[in-house]
């Protein structure tokens, strides 16, 4: 059986993947008296007098929303709230799994950026963090940005920011083997919505100076008319010589290339002509931009993708679970810059210099050290950020 | 130690009562690729290509939304949705133990009544059902009304309909007992709140005729200038012998009393006023209208109250985990009068002709066969009336 079907036999046999349970017993007259009425009155009060008690009472501070609207779910695009379900089911379990975080899917019936960002602070008294999951761009940007003001707990846009993460945790090391540096590497980008455009905001940060964005109409550039809002804001900051045409040209004489695009849009000539050691990170999924095997033969030096059957998998798991591990840990009111940014090194940090090779650049989805660094790097970068409440 | 101390402990030691857990294990790549990208997308393509589908591939079918805006939480009154949360969590583990129902708390920051329905409708693609919860009256009628008729999942609102439902498979005992019959009770229901008015709807609903509603400001009856909506309404099925009075007079003469008010306002002399082999359900929490030692006093043949510490426990606990179960279990669009009146009469008929007594008229909360029976004649309810979806 393929993916695809063994999928189906799990999620018919289990009728979902998720299950809502009690961390006490009920089996008698007095747990119930203790759990429920007339005791559960006494941590009510406790709240009503002080709410940062809801953190002692409830589960509210292990408790994170994995909220979408179903417009940009996986490869599928707008499939609405409800076909959406099992891919939210899906993160939810992976944060029980790898860190012990309590997730729960919402998926919400309706598109309008005003209303979902009401819905989500409305609900937020039961949640102690929120992943907002498979939003399309730009309606995606707003929404988290008018949470991470409006709100006194962490929102986090997976899409943009999990990615974003990873991949440059991957080309910290990728870089440290190829020996060249990110300040002076040549990045081109290819895709510029949500994860494109994340992906870059967060090189820059960690120094990047010679990054190009492209898209199907070719490179981003400051001052040509067809790019969205978004677009037009990192042309700002990005393609400072200016470079025009498409992909074809634009990857010659990269030392990078990144694609959050399309399948096989990259040849191994294209490779050919980029600098020597070239870096790839082909993530379109399931089938990446150029296959492994493609862009050995161009000459890449190091190649990533999001599939786990080859090296390198470019996975979001290895950052969202340690993030808000770390973040409920130390009750953070934000995720901001600085958090994202030890997280990648947190997680390059895992591949030590003698492990370090062509098919070794970023760990494991299932190595338990990843939450664990990753969590405790949050939980540092929030304090001396000053975004804890304890 | 008390329950009050008890219950802080318990809630402070497992950080409140509930967790979310995966069905389905990920400990390996094949794993996460089945139950996470790239399978996940196949039950995703399903239920797009068929909405119903979402109940064969999701949890949604077992899911219920325990949904509350904190404004009228247990004898607390309007603490907020945070200090609500524990309330939630106990009803939504009492759901899971009870009937193996997946109950999530969502404790809403809003008390306008057009946004919390907006809220719930767009929250519901992910629940197969939502009970309502500590809503304060008159906003709960409304909400529950609009969620009913826009909704295509079950709503519930447990403070008006469990209590009410409770209440009549103890009355239909209780007057079996004393060789009554509804029709020809008379019945006072102290206090016109939720919980009275809905009780009164529910023996109307039953065949009762002689039923007069007190509240604080006397006997409703129709054409005072003094009732809300809700009262005014009632009051014209009601006292069609238009008594006026506070309760002092009104109890007089009567089979029944049920109160669903305040701690110690009837008295046993009261109680000597009432009919022979009178009925008193007194069901103020956590003191009741009169406390079962003097209501004997004056005379009482059957006594039920809220506690657990006295024979007969009137306790929603009988009513609403059963009534999910079978709501689900049937896809049922509706919980309608028929399915309330069958509930009741099934927890009534778990008591034997011989095991009926004075201190025996309703079945113990841990009892569990209630759920069992409780659940089927629900979904036989449901199926003659014509909400079911299977």
């Amino acid at each position: 059986m393929n993916y695809s079907e063994l999928s189906l036999k799990m999620h018919e046999e289990n009728k979902g993947k998720l299950e809502v349970n009690s961390k006490v017993k009920v089996e008698s007259k007095e747990d119930l008296s203790t759990a429920y009425t007339p005791g559960v009155a006494e941590p009510c009060r406790k709240i009503n007098e002080n709410p940062e008690n809801v953190y002692k009472y409830t589960a509210k501070g292990n408790l994170v929303a994995v909220v979408s609207d179903g417009t940009a779910v996986l490869g599928l695009g707008d499939i609405g709230p409800k076909a959406a379900i099992p891919v939210m089911e899906g993160k939810a379990i992976l944060f029980k799994q790898f860190a012990n975080v309590d997730a729960f899917p919402i998926c919400l019936d309706t598109k309008d950026v005003d209303e979902i960002v009401k819905t989500v602070k409305y609900l937020a008294p039961t949640f102690g963090g929120i992943n907002l999951e498979d939003i399309s761009a730009p309606r995606c940007f707003e929404i988290e940005k008018r949470l991470k003001e409006e709100l006194d707990i962490p929102v986090f846009h997976d899409d943009q920011h999990g990615t974003a993460i990873v991949v440059l945790a991957g080309l910290i090391n990728a870089l440290k083997l190829v020996g060249k540096n990110i300040e002076t590497a040549n990045i081109v980008i290819n895709g510029a919505g949500s994860a494109g455009i994340s992906i870059c905001k967060l090189l820059l940060l960690s120094g990047a100076k010679n990054i190009v964005l492209c898209d199907i109409k070719g490179a981003l550039v400051e001052g040509a008319n067809w790019m969205n809002d978004a677009q037009k804001t990192i042309a700002e900051k990005t393609n400072r010589n200016f470079e025009k045409g498409n992909l074809n040209e634009i990857i010659k004489r990269k030392d990078v290339f990144i694609g959050v695009s399309a399948p096989n849009i990259v040849t191994s000539n294209m490779v050919k002509t980029m600098n020597e050691d070239a870096i790839i990170f082909a993530m379109a999924n399931p089938t990446p931009e150029i296959m492994p095997e493609e862009a050995k033969k161009g000459g890449a030096k190091v190649i990533a993708t999001g599939r786990s059957d080859y090296p390198n998998q470019i996975n979001n798991v290895l950052a969202f679970p340690g993030i808000f591990r770390g973040a409920l840990d130390v009750r953070a009111t934000d995720i901001n810059e600085e958090m994202k940014l030890a997280t990648a090194k947190a997680i390059a940090s895992i591949v030590s210099d003698e492990e370090l090779s062509e098919d070794y650049i970023i760990p494991n989805a299932f190595n338990k050290k990843v939450v664990e660094v990753v969590a405790k790097e949050i939980g540092k970068a929030a304090k001396e950020t000053g975004v804890t409440r304890i």
